[in-house]
């Protein structure tokens, strides 16, 4: 991947820009000892790396604020960074950029449950907003695998998912309004605790744009209360075209489980052996959950394996108390680590039209054929975002050349078949040289216009989203 | 209300605009007689007339994209127009306007099932929408009071909800993409049918911008199976303040009925005069209506009846069969038609935190008594959507301006007790000189500065949104 060339004048200005950054934050704030600052080299992405000029660690609005004006008066880029747990470098630092990390902004601001909302600091960890509200009974729906970590300003960065956001939708379905820093230091307030915020709707462009208009410090999220219980089904089947055309059925139905997981064979064995968590030996596993009370569990769970039935299930296996759904959900939630231990692998995160699940499918498995390379499946089949984990060996030379390929001609038949290059993980640097493939140069410089409007001198989190040759020529101006 | 001025160059240039758009559209496309622009004049806030230069009738995107691209090139102003039951003015003409009416686009473009889309011209009324998907058991979930009449293009301009939308959301929650003409006449796509559409969400920032920004000529909407069936269940309480209660803990409870419909002593009153529904006597009436399976339904109205009995209901009846539940709807459907019977009457639309509701309704009382004005309250409880009807008498001098003076007032304590000056109907010409209220000018200079991206020469739509001293200024340049 290419490396965007520093500004040797911001380099050689260094000492001067950590004074005047010192100037205005506490003492603890502002670190610019490479040793220390080696901490913030890389995120998730961790196969590129690069020390940036300095880190702040604001602790408040007003201080994001301060940091960011000094930074617009230097001409210095500003990385934002929430926990660091990109999988597509969306805080990967540049070498001439001061990472701003909001770990310490986690702090609660208000909670309301009459009006179901809770408002939080951004650098919150996501699992930690429900950890404030869940003794009164209430939860926050969207659940990234990485939810012990992630912080809100970086799930409103990438519109984060997870498992359960078939039926309570991802991040931008949950977030009421946010408190922006823009990169000249002016603070806004966009949308608010109540149904129909006034004015222009501009919650939407903020939420998913990889830090590139502004920095998020304080966020209002919806809550929900918890359901009284909730119950998976394990489905086996066939082939990976039954187990689509089952995840089909169930959508078009109108069911709305709370998460439909799907595992093809290559993930159902490297999860077994590591996790042995009893799954059958078959082609595909769906893994189907439903929420509410007693009677709406058996109810929806009626419909549900009434559907799988019609598609000749190789198993079908009801949860029959709490330790029984934890063993099945055991192997799913530990995919990812199984997959780490056998092999290196690069997770994929493109989505697709529900109906085009069977062959996008076989597609990929044809494509992997081609490239010599092998490609496991897990991912979230009821909305269509997929995980294709692309296998291979980090010390084989080429190998992770040949797998950034295919991940690349994976992720152009997604949008061929009408889906697109990111579903939740985001562009970052990750996907930056692939824009062109969704998009006609037209559609990217409109997309460019908008952030002119925002960060009009192009400083906030650099060399992200757009091809290195167009961003670079939009900052020099 | 002030009255625009028009731009005297553009009346005199009649004749040659007229024949420039003759020149790109069918012949029956373009109007210019004023015996046949009259039907134009105004919306359903029919208070307000003017008539227009002239009125193009396009049937495609590209005979839109060129009656556009001739007003550009004139400096013509252009009002869009759905089918004109805007309760706001928002398709109000001007005097030296183009009124481009999209009645004519009313096709089905695309159903897919499987997907769980539609796709249709803008000109489409709500209610066939799902009339071209019902036969296959879906329906479009946002439901305003005239979608019999009311086009989705309207929907989307004014980001409509209705008596429904607590369970599935207003338009914005049910619009997938749209086919955007620009007023230079390019043509841009946003959104799209799947999950996570690529690149920055704008279509949030289209979506409830009253036609500032561009003309929506498709749209793709997601449709929903049917539920099984649905019933409703009529309370009656003791004080609009007990009644208020209720919905918030509803709400707090986490149950999600389709509809809280809240009518007050003077709306009872009359709709009963009007509908004769058999509703009891009492201070406040709320519908609650559930969706489902008969067991869902059972479960639901169970626990919002438990609910209410703690709040010593005066009255308490769950329909039994279908022309129980209609009775019961009856006269909640007929409030607004038993008001016009017996009064004039002035429809406000604000939005409140729910929590606020028995304060804000008692205030209401007291404003209205200041005023020596009556005022009938009906809205959708839980959401907050108010829809307080001020009654007055058109034929008494001066009871009008008194009648907008209490609205205006009402709006204002929306704004101050944390909510909103329109819920669904828009700001339009109604509540334009009332967003100081709402917003300080710089706001209002952010927001204006959006649309000066989409609409450099504030040609779409004249008039409406922005408070008129600021809006000329802007198209002055």
């Amino acid at each position: 991947m290419d490396v965007p060339v520093p500004d040797a004048a911001i380099l050689s200005r260094k000492p001067a820009i950590v004074a005047r950054l010192r100037a205005v934050l506490p003492r603890d704030a502002v670190i610019d000892d490479p040793a220390e600052t080696r901490a913030y080299e890389c995120d998730a992405l961790s196969a590129y790396r690069m020390q940036p000029l300095a880190v702040v660690l604001p602790r408040t609005t007003a201080e994001v604020a301060a940091a960011l004006r000094v930074c617009w008066e230097e001409g210095v880029p500003v990385v934002p960074r929430g926990a660091g747990t990109s999988l597509a470098g969306g805080s990967m630092p540049t070498a001439d950029a001061v990472v701003l990390g909001i770990a310490r902004m986690n702090g609660v601001l208000e909670t309301d449950y009459d009006n179901r909302f809770i408002r939080v600091q951004a650098g919150r960890t996501n699992l930690s907003v429900t950890g404030a509200v869940e003794a009164e009974g209430f939860f926050y729906a969207p659940d990234p695998s990485s939810q012990l970590a992630c912080a809100i300003g970086g799930n409103i960065a990438m519109n984060s998912g997870g498992a359960h956001c078939l039926k309570y939708g991802v991040t931008t379905n949950n977030l009421l309004g946010v408190t922006l820093v823009k990169m000249d230091g002016t603070v806004v307030e966009i949308g608010g605790p109540w149904m129909d915020a006034p004015g222009l709707d501009l919650l939407g462009v903020v939420c998913g744009s990889e830090g590139q208009l502004g920095v998020v410090t304080e966020a209002t999220l919806r809550i929900l209360p918890k359901p009284e219980g909730a119950r998976p089904v394990l489905m086996g089947f066939s082939s990976n075209e039954v187990a689509g055309a089952c995840v089909a059925d169930i959508i078009k139905a109108g069911l709305l489980p709370v998460a439909i997981e799907f595992m093809d064979r290559p993930c159902i064995r490297a999860c077994e052996a590591f996790a042995k968590a009893g799954y059958p030996d078959c082609e595909a596993l769906l893994i189907v959950e439903v929420e509410g009370s007693p009677a709406e569990i058996d109810e929806q769970l009626a419909a549900i394996t009434a559907i799988a039935r019609r598609h000749d299930p190789v198993a079908l296996e009801q949860a029959t108390d709490e330790a029984h759904a934890k063993r099945i959900w055991l192997g799913r939630k530990s995919a990812f680590g199984a997959m780490g231990q056998i092999n290196d692998y690069m997770c994929l995160d493109g989505t697709i039209p529900v109906s085009t699940l069977p062959q996008v499918l076989r597609r990929i498995g044809e494509l992997a054929a081609d490239f010599g390379l092998e490609v496991a499946n897990v991912f979230h089949a009821g909305d269509g975002n997929m995980h294709p984990l692309i296998l291979y060996n980090a010390n084989k030379p080429g190998d992770q050349e040949r797998c950034e390929a295919l991940g690349a001609e994976i992720l152009k038949l997604c949008v061929e078949v009408g889906g697109c290059l990111t579903g939740e993980h985001g562009v970052g640097i990750e996907k930056r040289d692939l824009m062109g493939v969704q998009y006609r140069p037209a559609d990217l410089e409109a997309q460019m216009r908008v952030k002119d409007v925002f960060d009009p001198k192009w400083l906030l989190n650099p060399a992200k989203v757009f091809p290195l040759a167009v961003s670079a020529g939009r900052r020099a101006g």
